[in-house]
């Protein structure tokens, strides 16, 4: 990198105006998008692509590069303007701007190779670059740097604050904000317009060395990036005060002009913008990175041993969890652990004891704590696996969401499913994480019913891409399988069978004890029942449902510990969608719950055994 | 009340220390529960209940009283145990905590009637509250005012910035915040531990009047929150330095004692805690309301006009409801509205325009929006209508859950569900709100298909209990119902038949019009499809369902634009899971969609017309 005094700025100035015509050019080309909300940050990007960061036009996702997360996703034709001018692919392409068979969307997804994570759900952005950057700083221990640009619309989000706050207590030093203060949001000023001095307290007060620019003046914003480069022990900010449609005469901090093509009027200003240009021609070229990242091996997990349960033990699957997530850790430096304030609950705290260095805490704030996780996964940095209860990822629902579009590899595991919490109460129960990770589409969710089988998941989780999900329970329960059962993701296991069953029952967790122990009762009345484990609820062992279900005189009962909508039941009855004579009772909790012993809500809540013997009959009836 | 220097400061010392006696025994009693978080916080809830806050023990629900929220839920015992001592109940009964027929439950529910909202999911405290005290001191203009108590562990999260951000925006002068920093977390200490004065500092760059003092000091409290009564434009913070298991010998301020019974310890503390207390009589009594809220009358909301659109019109349903929303604000001046910065998108913008004052800007903070809309609605003060783009109430979704345990009467309006937005992609796509709302046991989730039903939903939403969710879509589509016909929650709606119908086609929103342009190819071909509009997924009408499906041979196939878990899809076969001779083809977005145009988004990802009729056909043959 040149000394300031070489940095050729008017270089700098030309390139900022050269992406905003760039961004004029692609969004009327699509007649959509948000060319003003690129405008104001054009300066920034000018800098940060063609003089701060150093980087690899031949590989852009190299693991030794500085990393960008946009996270006002919406401005993405400027991110696309940026790479392209850069080298990285023609300039004319980004004409096919939101075309449907080109990777240029609305917002940036990593279908596109120097795209990490997927943006546009605003304020998600600072939780993955503050991932990235803890990895850098302790896992990777390597000099790359990390540099978020968050718009100030969606500081208003309070996951912004999370990560923030996170950013500061781990020291991340290698991260640097940009807060592009344009003062307009989509319908309105944002609440604190251009006050730039109260986001600086703000900043101040969560830990930042933060800095007030002019983010349209290059020459601030190279020394800005300098000095965030030569400040160590905390995070930089960088507070730009900017215009949104800053170039676009008649437009600029204007309001009414948020997500819109500028048609008819795109040719004029992008006249104006030209004549501002000094040379049209781009020399300045990214600096390559200052040292290799480490080469990191994350395939082929195993637990250290197998499952060593005896014969009428009686275990927690959260306790199992604990027990397996420290045994892969064992066999691979980067399976790491990142928790709530939860970890002597969720019994991540196994990890900890282990490795402490491999664990992450993140207190209170889930959010961000998915988020970390997305960015510590990111370019297959590690492998991680975020518990907390059950109930509490519907806090972080949007991040598992776009953790789906960012082909995001992430475990989360959620204990305290259910009401077989018991004393706590509802707000303690998970009682709807299965419909929630159900409709995540690269999600495969493990609902592992014995300690055995739940070692196993957490073996298979760390192995397979997507976001997996699995479920544990608070209540010990006892072994349903041998130590050396092997499991395999979308395969069920048959716990009881005969040849003259008459029903199939369906449970899992707590229910699939209580549906044993309601084939006893069945037996003994002269009903036979099979019971079902299905271990994966997504994928479902579809055959298998079906199979089995014809082997009972297609008779089904599911019971969960869950809602009706989205759980097991309705995984079971899309099973059975097309089957004609297939009838499936379903048991579940009907209403919101109340404390109470574990064992009296089972019965309360009508998913007890003699609940599901009594559904057993009635569906013997259909 | 009496002056600073009359207050009796050792009988509100004693209250403290009653109270602690109180949560040890209830739940030493329970077996469970959180004494040490109570006993930080002991010298607040007597200052607050013996001294500052004015209410009534004959009716703690009062309209002009002032409210306390318990944001960290988890001390319940020491709530249950302050209005015990204020009267409300006997002292013998907080020996029921936690027991399954008694509703001092392990957190707090409104099944108490001195209860307003659900807590006990961390951190959600104060935007409930903000929301209460905006309605305070816009709407009811009333003295009333609002006491939120925030843990320092909760203070972690994201959304308690979102509201402390909110609540100064709206200078809510009669909001308190009381942060009790008693230093430990769950697991460890919290991140900040005792360094009060970064909370401090962080508050006051928030806008807060932020005062610290030690919050075991009954005269620093009852002080400081005189101040805040005297402090006008801007909220007051508490910042009160504490220790967890205060008064607690061998407890206090040590590790590994959180939620936990003090067991055999118990006596010894008790003794220990009656030795500090000089008269165990409690002579204080809570001071009355200073004035009457006005009486608000929220039932029998009506449309100021009926539908009034012209065969032929295509109008989108998300501006249908706008359309509604303001004629509904006609009717009932408590009608409001509130929205994250996208209310030209949604159309509340409409309600807007016409009355200015009865509509809350948001900003970008879902979770706070969510959580002002329950606190405004809180007491029947409002009817509240809150919209967002349908995929961001993700953000939202632990809100939305605790909503239902608060037996919230909100109404939810997502627009831009699906693949039909088209160009912004699948960041902005809600393709996962149907499984979101339909496992709130308390939802009525409406999806209506044109202009007229929406603006009817719109209506029925505003009188129906529980959180009422309507989905809108951003396409234009045309009219299917006249402007007088009418609607009913649960009550489907037949848009085809015929006598010798073989298939039935269920959809909604742009996949109703694309099932009825389908059901025209059918019959060309010589198909007769029946085609039915659920008007609401939630609760679905089931015996529609089931009798259509029979009279057009026992097929059916559902499309919808939405991921197949928890949607439209699932709900009809719950519907007719215990109907043998019943087939269901579902036809769903199967995998993360792209950005494109609508049309041949809806074509790619299989549920267009010609994808419906393709279902259809292999369905005849099921």
């Amino acid at each position: 990198m040149k000394g300031d005094k070489n940095v050729d700025i008017q270089a700098l100035k030309d390139i900022a105006n050269k992406l905003r015509i760039d961004s004029i050019v692609a969004t009327n080309a699509s007649k959509s998008g948000h060319p003003t909300s690129c405008a104001s940050m054009a300066e920034i990007m000018s800098v940060l692509f063609f003089h701060t960061m150093r980087y690899k036009i031949s590989a852009p996702r190299d693991a030794s590069a500085d990393r960008f997360i946009l996270s006002k996703g919406h401005a993405a034709p400027i991110l696309y303007a940026a790479w392209a001018e850069a080298g990285l692919f023609p300039v004319a392409e980004l004409q096919n701007l939101r075309k449907l068979d080109n990777d240029l969307e609305g917002h940036p997804t990593p279908r596109l190779n120097f795209v990490d994570v997927g943006t546009g759900s605003l304020g998600q952005g600072l939780a993955v670059a503050a991932g990235m950057a803890y990895v850098g700083k302790y896992f990777d221990q390597a000099p790359y740097r990390v540099f978020c640009l968050v718009g100030d619309g969606e500081a208003a989000e309070g996951s912004v604050w999370e990560s923030l706050h996170f950013a500061s207590h781990y020291k991340l030093d290698n991260l640097v904000v940009v807060l592009d203060v344009n003062r307009l949001g989509q319908s309105e000023p944002t609440s604190l317009q251009h006050h730039v001095e109260v986001y600086d307290a703000r900043l101040k007060s969560f830990g930042f060395h933060s800095l007030v620019v002019d983010g349209h003046d290059v020459s601030e914003l190279v020394k800005a990036f300098d000095e965030a480069a030569a400040t160590s022990g905390r995070p930089t900010a960088v507070v730009a005060k900017t215009f949104k449609g800053k170039g676009f005469p008649g437009i600029e901090d204007l309001e009414n002009w948020h997500g819109k093509a500028l048609g008819a009027e795109g040719e004029k200003v992008i006249k104006h913008l030209q004549s501002q240009i000094k040379n049209d021609t781009i020399t300045l070229k990214p600096q390559p990175p200052l040292a290799e990242a480490p080469k990191v091996h994350i395939a082929d997990i195993t637990l250290s041993s197998p499952p060593a349960y005896k014969p009428g033990e009686h275990v927690a699957t959260r306790l199992a969890y604990g027990t397996a997530l420290k045994k892969i850790a064992d066999t691979n430096l980067r399976v790491i652990a990142l928790d709530g304030d939860t970890k002597n609950s969720t019994y991540s705290d196994k990890l900890r004891n282990a490795y402490p260095d491999r664990y992450i805490e993140c207190f209170i704030a889930e959010q961000n704590l998915v988020g970390v996780a997305t960015g510590a996964a990111c370019r297959d940095r590690t492998v991680a696996f975020v518990s907390t209860f059950a109930a509490f990822f519907t806090r972080t629902f949007d991040q598992i969401r776009m953790g789906a579009i960012s082909q995001s590899n992430i475990n989360l595991v959620g204990s305290h499913c259910g009401v077989s919490i018991g004393e706590d109460g509802p707000s303690q129960m998970g009682l709807e994480d299965l419909a929630l990770f159900r409709a995540v589409p690269t999600a495969t969710v493990f609902y592992p019913s014995d300690a055995v089988s739940t070692e196993r998941a957490v073996e298979l989780a760390a192995n397979t891409k997507g976001i997996c999900y699995i479920r544990t329970s608070r209540p010990n329960t006892s072994m349903l399988y041998p130590n050396d059962e092997v499991f395999k993701v979308g395969q069920a296991k048959v716990v009881r069978q005969s040849a003259k069953d008459q029903v199939l029952l369906i449970g899992a967790g707590i229910t699939l004890h209580e549906a044993v122990a309601a084939a006893d009762t069945l037996k003994a009345e002269g009903v036979n029942a099979r019971v079902l484990d299905p271990f994966t609820i997504k994928p479902l062992d579809e055959a298998a449902v079906v199979s089995h279900a014809r082997a009972a005189g297609g008779r089904i009962v599911v019971v969960e510990d869950h809602y009706q909508a989205g759980g097991i039941g309705e995984a079971v009855l899309s099973a059975v969608a097309l089957q004609r004579d297939v009838v499936v009772k379903h048991v579940f909790v009907k209403e919101v719950p109340r404390s109470g012993p574990p064992a009296a809500l089972l019965d309360k809540y009508g998913i007890s055994a003699p609940h599901i013997v009594a559904a057993a009959k009635a569906v013997l009836k259909a």
